[in-house]
């Protein structure tokens, strides 16, 4: 059984397409109540990256967008206030069924605009996720851990409350909302570096929102910069979905990855952006080496990322794979950090995997069971 | 036994006294070599101080001064600098002894320099800071763990290479360096807030350096800034001679706590200073207290600190007595994030300790060996 994807359009995402245009549109409307994170240096990590290839000359410069500064703790809330800026007035309540990122963002962007967010989790879901939602506002909807479960009370809510539904990715004034990070990197490193410009972004993928819509303004602002996806290889659907040309799905029904962000799937809205010629490649990396790029931002950049940004972190690492699609004379390579949330009591196992000790995904049953859960094409953390 | 305090003068410090001037010049010598570190504001903390104390309205706005982003990862390297820009010029060589923060940052400083840094470090100190103080240019000389040994050591040292032993924090141009951090953040915060300056600072002590240097420039500055010594109870020489008059050394042979930054005391320089009225109180907290501040900042600010940093934000949370100390009028409040170094293997336990599940500093029986091994009045982490 493949996983099947939501396919009905979010009210918001009607009649839509999206370009740099909408992306710079996003980027004003959002801009009072998002942060302008700060973009990072780290000499250490450059000279890690070296050590894996120390006879090239292809020494690239990183640049650090530290997403994990964001209100929220991830770039989702951009996506989520440019969608809710995006309904019609009429509108007072938003839905979605979310256990991660999405499901704060959501909560959050909806108290700013004074709506109702109705968002359905699990029962499953970390009491910590769940309190954070509440926290933010959100109205939780606890319901049996499984796909039909949390649709059947997405769509019962939708026809109850008369609520918009915001999909986490595959919607345009989402990935418009995402690509925001694109113009604030670009601009912010030619802002340090006295106007030279970023050779190259690497994004994390799962659902493509945040790839997609920084593809579309990075490329229209400087068509030489070159787009990497970066993806967990244990969760590849975008890469086998760019490879084969057609819209792959995850070969299993529990993907699993500890990238917990990314086990989503391109939708019919990302997928034409990513298998374009806006998105360079995808660079698959192991759960160990998304683990051991964690440890190396821990320790050197002093910064708490989630996994998801790991695998960009890990994806930097590959200093041949990024020479061969970025060409020697790529200079400045530009890294999202796309989100610091996760709980903390997961970091032993983490560790464990980056020393190769353990096979941490074996060890955690409850967790394979939360996301065997939550991988329903939504958002899963 | 208690802990006997090496006297000997460090060559740096011949003649010298500390006063604004002093920092004010250190601020200038060590300008191009620093990062003048952000400070991060956290409504999240803000609040969870609050829930401690909801029926007051005493509700002070923390700002944190993160020197955990400081080269080698603590503020260590601004004292480091500082003493060795005052060496005389025919001075090539430098020597402590230490198996932490100041390790690392006169290994650092001394390279900038173009002088050699003999580090003494006990055969048992980890690995990775063995390596990160070779990773700096330091020359590691490894002795049995004693205090004995290492003194024996560090003499030899300096009677062979003629190299000026500099102490991490009972020497005058050190404590100047470490008072550089309150320049920047009283400036830092007046140009964020447009002009109103910091009410208070909750500053970690150990040796007092830090404590003392920053008393000093942020009191000359502003009489009336309140200044908060933040100490673990568990090795609370700080608070005990602050109370009794006198320097008190810790009572056991083995110090114990898990801010292994603030095991040492203070000395003949640093306890005139902290007695004195330019420290209005000293505030003690437990080893739960900090391991679950700590937590908070990992989840709430994505920050990799040290338990020495967790120790300033446990205090932070501490409601009750720090409004006893500044008054329900206090508005702003600066709190020093001094260090991100540490071992990640450790959080673990950190977090057990935090749930009060786990006697952490009993479980840690190879660690309470390391930190017996290094009580010696230097530095210990």
């Amino acid at each position: 059984m493949s996983v099947a994807l939501p396919t009905a359009p979010p009210v918001a995402s009607a009649g839509l397409d999206i370009d740099l245009a909408l992306v710079q549109e996003a980027a004003q409307t959002i801009k009072a109540s998002v942060q302008r994170t700060p973009v990072l240096r780290c000499h250490a990590i450059e000279h890690a990256a070296l050590r894996n290839d120390s006879n090239s000359s292809f020494k690239p410069e990183f640049f650090f967008k530290c997403e994990l500064f964001q209100k929220t703790g991830s770039f989702k809330v951009r996506g989520a206030l440019n969608a809710v800026a995006h309904l019609p007035s009429t509108v007072t309540d938003v839905v979605t069924h979310s256990s991660g990122n999405h499901a704060q963002a959501l909560a959050w962007a909806a108290r700013t605009k004074g709506l109702r967010a109705h968002i359905v989790m699990p029962r499953t879901a970390p009491k910590v996720k769940v309190d954070a939602v509440k926290g933010y506002g959100g109205q939780v909807y606890l319901c049996e851990p499984t796909v039909e479960a949390r649709w059947a009370m997405a769509g019962e809510l939708v026809a109850s409350t008369g609520g918009a539904l915001v999909h986490p990715s595959d919607d345009y004034p989402v990935m418009a909302g995402q690509g925001t990070v694109a113009l604030e990197f670009l601009e912010q490193v030619e802002e340090e570096t006295g106007g030279k410009s970023l050779d190259a972004l690497i994004i994390p993928v799962g659902g493509g929102g945040l790839l997609g819509g920084m593809a579309v303004a990075a490329k229209a602002l400087h068509p030489h910069i070159k787009i990497i996806g970066a993806e967990p290889s244990m969760v590849d659907d975008a890469f086998r979905s760019k490879a084969a040309g057609h819209l792959c799905l995850h070969p299993s029904p529990s993907p699993r990855s500890i990238a917990d962000g990314l086990l989503t799937v391109l939708g019919q809205r990302t997928y034409p952006i990513v298998s374009s010629d806006k998105v360079d490649a995808i660079i698959t990396v192991s759960e160990q080496e998304i683990a051991q790029a964690m440890r190396l931002v821990y320790e050197r950049m002093k910064l708490v990322i989630e996994p998801s940004a790991g695998v960009g972190v890990a994806v930097a690492m590959r200093g041949d794979e990024l020479e061969a699609v970025l060409g020697i004379g790529c200079r400045r390579v530009g890294v999202v950090l796309c989100g610091g949330n996760l709980d903390m009591d997961r970091l032993d196992g983490i560790w464990r995997l980056a020393r190769g000790e353990d096979d941490v995904m074996r060890d955690r049953e409850g967790s394979e069971r939360r996301e065997r859960n939550d991988q329903d094409g939504v958002d899963t953390k």
